[in-house]
């Protein structure tokens, strides 16, 4: 593994490498994750789940499981308050919250098959799983709407009828009635310029369409939570999420009390990926703890996890690119259907605005749809509808240059986007590292070695690469920094840690104070004891929470230098800090480094603590790009991945091993997107593969070494210029993928996964 | 119940008595006590303590306990660093490390009956039993050292032969040699005027001796701690303590790590009286977890508190006392001995300190020693050293009043120390209400009407009164706001609530924010997440913690403030607030109460939160005052209290009903102390009554009513104007009784307890 490291600035803690604050004890085992929580008295839940992806709920008999021995309750829809109009007043809870717990569990219609319809607790999760085969739900199965194509049509079924309004109150929010009737929840679009014009002046034009399908998040714990009340109506929720505030909002409003009545105390976490956000588990267990009066724990099984919780969206995606022989792109004209599951909100957002976002586009016009299909409702996966939005861009791209006969970098470049250039929404880019990072890629032996020769003689070898771009906006983070008399400092945040904030973190503080990452003990704390903090997501956290701890560490900063000016008996501004010491500017003699004065701390004053809720103006873009070599056999139509190297601006890398972990890690989850992974549906949209044998994620024996380039352009919106690498790496390794193959192959594959059947058949299809 | 309440500011929140924030969990169970805690995998820790008041060890045959089934483990000595010299920089901990280990397990002497020997951990707490009875330990019994008149003999065998020169130091540290050697551990004199001109300027001159027991704080709850390591060397303990803060100091510098390596997680606590703020449990937990790798819980019975755990002093007290005819007092000297048990640290400074406070007494002499015998080692207990203090001067305050033919109240009023006059440290009295309480006391029904007819022939009624004073330093605490877009808060502190501080400290921030005290939702955490806090106790945390909450709290309407002034584009300047209302001098129909701005809080800047750490100037002095009518039975000696006023200054009375629980509380503990309670010892130093069955303490059918009476002099330190009321009702009981005693049977009785043996002598004296 070679890191390309252009270290900016002298610092003395970011961008080395410590040994991660949570280490241990996650190798160790005793970090606890969401199942892991017991309380005395504690009951067990279990969700049942409709068989039928469209099915009226006649009525649901709990008599026969109310009366199993050890059967403690049951809930259904009936029991939430927000669903059964108890709560009028809505306006402070984000979103729609009633259709939130619809989704939590299904009240008129099971919309999915996986849609919860109703729980059972018991002294025993084994007690309630019998008492969930004990209750009879009488449904009226109906037609169920699978695909976008079904669902777009005039005369689809509608899903939800009772939620028209709900759809046109989104179109009349944005000015505008798109025409759109029926299972189209929004739309969207961007506009730039004259497409038609662009067109005109186009030399070669290309249309193509293409296909994704549904993918996983696939993180190793199923979700998992505890709730709790005590008499005084206050709720207390252990649970494994990215974000412990917002489940705290969406707990809230589900059980009807304010939000300041419920605390969550967020566990470890093994892997969210965007998908622990929502809310699932979480009223279902406060409803069933309110109903039997004890801690009531729910924790799904994988098939839970597959049926009952949001994967991505599948999606349609047509491009039409127009540009001249030189290689300059004069028009891009998109359209995106993003499929959003059972309820709306899929990710089209991100695939609209992000796509072309490497390229300067005069004339641009980007359509995106979010569709309703009865289908797990989707969640955010990793860089949320961007790898989708690249795979409408980047093929066609790879297809445009081998058209002009162009370099494909060579043509990116040609077209790169620029500081000041428009995003489709029209915001200006700020300075990124795109252009460093293409030709970094360009430059890279791995774009011009030599293939190297097939394992065998019947395989084919290709090599395919794309870059993808996101977009950071800026959230909301706390950080609490307390000084303890040895020198080290504790650090108090919000922010979840699932792909090492604690540490990226901790290290951002440590640098402003001049002491070792390692003398700072970092804390994820609950709900009630620490400032509002968002969610871990969307390659924020780092960034974010690390401007709070940075605006901390600055406040410490100023209090200690106010106790060396009272030792020193000079004035505040008489005292400098710099390499870690603390120095009096009319005596140079009187130094102390940060721990020395700590140690004085007790007796000049008492301790120093601080707490500081930041804004962040947000990280901006996001760029990272892929080159992969494949090696296709021609037999079996399999395809391996032979070589790899993942490239990202990542501006300043605090910890590069985090940063090369997250752009392999991403890379990987590109591959089984790319190759492998798909929700198999019969025709009534029952998913086949529900577990991890059959939806194939890469294991360690798909993917060779990935080797990673860090490219480092600090972004200027941060101190330290820190961007967001969580996601990014993400986007390129579908379209590479894609790329690659055709160039093995000869011909274009335009849907994902590209599957060993894809293969055979595009390579028959080579002779027609 | 009637009480007096003088308000002085009108105050929204302070001085009402809303529902305790604690009180649903506590009532219905659902609050953590020290022995709720379950780890997967905890093991269980039992204590073999010597059956020896003074015992040489000669070894410890740990082999068959090891042996049996179940057992995991044995801790000695042996096994603590600091005692095996594993650890040689003591400079950042408190107080003498090694003699606080040694006194958690015995080393080479067993100091006291009761006294840790050794430690067994095994998989449940009876197998852990068994395992104690394994343990051979060979003695060799030493002569013990029972009393203050044996430990004081120049011949007294010696407790501590190694430690001498400790006891040196404290001494030198004094700038004095007293001359005292052996087991007389320190020595305090105090010196005003001068007391032979004074006696020699006295009309009447008294000289008396008295005597008070040992007696335990008795509070509800066992100790109960739970430790445990991970990997990287940190170690979590939660404990039922008063200050978490001092637990991690402790446990940290006995288990040789830095203190930043322990984390205190405090549990609620039923009850402290100062008596867990030392460890006991904590490092053998933390150091049979290290050995075994899992947490262990170790919680002792009621019998291990009354042998293993603290009392306060047994004392001899002796006072000269000289007034003129007109009831002057012209000089005091008292002399002040004080049972530290088996290590130094008796309270004998509080004594010797506040003996004279309510006085302004010109020639005054005070010598107090702290003594250590072969009993346990003495704990705070509310007041430390006070009650004994004020036993010494008020019953010779009410002779001298009798010999004058004065009232008492009257004499106390003639001599009442007044803002300005010298404690006996030579400090100047600040302003409190020492008068105006006193003349609440004469002025009070109770105090002139008739004593009422006894209850059978052969009974006599009594009515006595005391006062009793208290100083109270300041010590440090923290507090952290964080404001939820409804507009209540989070109030996180770092003070484990035993008097009910947390609705007290909550009230205080809510008056400061113009909201009500339930919009407070106060959460007291663990060392890693808030800035250090000093214990709860002394009195002080209503006070200084509120102090912190009211600096937090004047720093979110500080940045509440600002926002207001952002909406209506004014300058921070033009924005006040007053009545819980925002507005703004330019333009006065701009209004924002607390909770409409908080809703306005994510829109303007997001999330608002402050954390601080506040050094406090102390409470100063406080006073407490008691009437008690006794009716003694002349044939059985027992004596009954048949009506019961207590008194005090309490500044301003946060939270009325709390104050009036804290005087009926210290005043049902003086009761005991006064009348029941008392360690038994045989003659070898063997406790006799370890139980609750047999260390009789006042139950609700031994006591009347106790009617409060509040008189609010408010403190000039504080914002609010709070003294501490958590101590001081428990010092006047002692005398008052006894004076009431006297009164009723016609003797003096210069002991406590009065025990109905006690009164049948005396009242057989009376014909002598």
């Amino acid at each position: 593994m070679t890191t390309t490291e252009q270290r900016p600035t002298d610092y003395k803690v970011v961008g080395t490498r410590p040994i991660r604050h949570d280490g241990i004890d996650k190798v160790t085992g005793a970090a606890k994750y969401g199942a892991d929580i017991q309380l005395a008295g504690m009951l067990h839940g279990k969700v049942l789940r409709s068989p039928y992806a469209h099915a009226r709920i006649r009525s649901i008999d709990t008599s026969k499981a109310e009366a199993l021995p050890g059967v403690m309750g049951v809930v259904t829809a009936k029991d939430f308050p927000i669903i059964q109009d108890q709560i009028i007043d809505l306006a402070e809870t984000q979103g729609n919250v009633r259709l939130m717990a619809e989704h939590v569990m299904a009240n008129e219609k099971a919309l999915y098959q996986g849609h919860a319809v109703a729980a059972v607790v018991a002294t025993s999760p084994h007690i309630a799983e019998q008492g969930l085969a004990l209750l009879d739900v009488d449904y009226e199965v109906l037609e169920p709407v699978l695909s976008l194509e079904d669902a777009m049509r005039p005369d689809a079924p509608i899903i939800h009828e009772t939620l028209s309004t709900h759809f046109k109150q989104e179109r009349f929010a944005r000015g505008e009635d798109t025409g759109a009737r029926g299972n189209i929840a929004s739309h969207i679009q961007h506009k730039l310029g004259d497409v038609e014009k662009g067109f005109r002046e186009a030399d070669v034009v290309l249309e193509r369409e293409y296909h994704t399908g549904t993918v996983h998040q696939g993180y190793i714990e199923p979700h998992a939570s505890t709730a709790t009340w005590t008499g005084d109506g206050r709720l207390t929720v252990w649970t494994c999420t990215q974000g412990a505030f917002a489940i705290r909002s969406s707990t809230a409003a589900m059980c009807g009390v304010p939000e300041d009545m419920v605390r969550v105390i967020p566990t470890e976490i093994g892997g969210g990926f965007g998908a622990k956000i929502t809310t699932y588990l979480e009223p279902l267990a406060a409803i069933l703890s309110k109903k039997t009066g004890r801690p009531v724990k729910m924790v799904m099984s994988r098939k839970d996890v597959f049926e009952g919780t949001g994967p991505t969206s599948a999606t349609t995606l047509r491009t039409k690119i127009g540009a001249t022989n030189d290689g300059k792109i004069t028009a891009i004209e998109t359209w995106m259907a993003f499929e959003a599951g059972a309820f709306p909100g899929s990710p089209v957002g991100g695939g609209t605005l992000c796509a072309t976002g490497p390229y300067n586009i005069e004339n641009l016009l980007v359509d995106g749809y979010d569709v309703v299909v009865n289908k797990q409702k989707v969640q955010a996966y990793r860089a949320p509808g961007q790898p989708q939005g690249a795979f409408a861009i980047e093929p066609i791209i790879d297809e445009l240059a081998e058209t002009l006969g162009m370099d494909p970098m060579e043509l990116r470049l040609k077209n790169v986007a620029k500081e000041g250039d428009r995003m489709p929404n029209g915001v200006a880019h700020p300075r990124f590292g795109v252009r460093e990072m293409e030709e970094a890629m360009k430059a890279h032996s791995h774009y011009s070695d030599p293939l190297g020769e097939p394992s065998n003689p019947s395989a084919l070898r290709g090599r395919g690469s794309a870059v993808g771009y996101r977009w950071q906006a800026g959230q909301m983070s706390a950080a609490t920094i307390i000084v303890n008399n040895n020198g080290t400092i504790n650090l108090v945040t919000g922010s979840v840690d699932i792909g090492g904030t604690r540490t990226a973190v901790a290290m951002q503080a440590a640098e402003v104070l001049g002491i070792a990452a390692e003398d700072v003990i970092p804390t994820v704390v609950d709900t009630d004891t620490i400032g509002y903090t968002a969610v871990t997501g969307g390659s924020r956290t780092a960034f974010d929470t690390g401007l709070a701890a940075i605006q901390a560490a600055e406040d410490v900063k100023r209090q200690m230098g106010a106790r060396a000016a009272a030792i020193w008996e000079v004035q505040e501004d008489d005292v400098t800090f710099e390499d870690g010491v603390f120095s009096c500017l009319r005596n140079p003699e009187d130094r102390f480094t940060f721990k020395e004065l700590a140690a004085r701390m007790m007796r000049t004053g008492g301790a120093i603590t601080t707490s500081v809720s930041a804004v962040s103006t947000g990280v901006g873009p996001i760029i990272a790009g892929n080159i992969f070599d494949v090696e296709v056999d021609q037999d079996t139509g399999k395809v391996d991945i032979v070589r790899c190297t993942a490239f990202m601006d990542v501006g300043t890398a605090v910890h590069p091993s985090y940063v090369e972990g997250q752009m392999q890690g991403g890379t990987v989850q590109g591959i089984g997107w790319a190759l492998n992974e798909e929700y198999n549906y019969n025709d009534q949209g029952v998913m086949l593969n529900s577990s991890f044998l059959d939806y194939r994620m890469p294991t360690s024996l798909d993917v060779p070494m990935i080797e990673t380039v860090m490219v480092e352009v600090p972004n200027p919106r941060h101190p330290f210029g820190l961007r967001g690498v969580g996601e990014a790496p993400l986007i390129p390794p579908l379209p590479a993928i894609a790329n690659a193959v055709s160039n093995a192959i000869g011909v274009r594959i335009n849907k994902l996964p590209i599957t060993p059947a894809d293969v055979l058949e595009a390579i028959a299809s080579k002779g027609e």
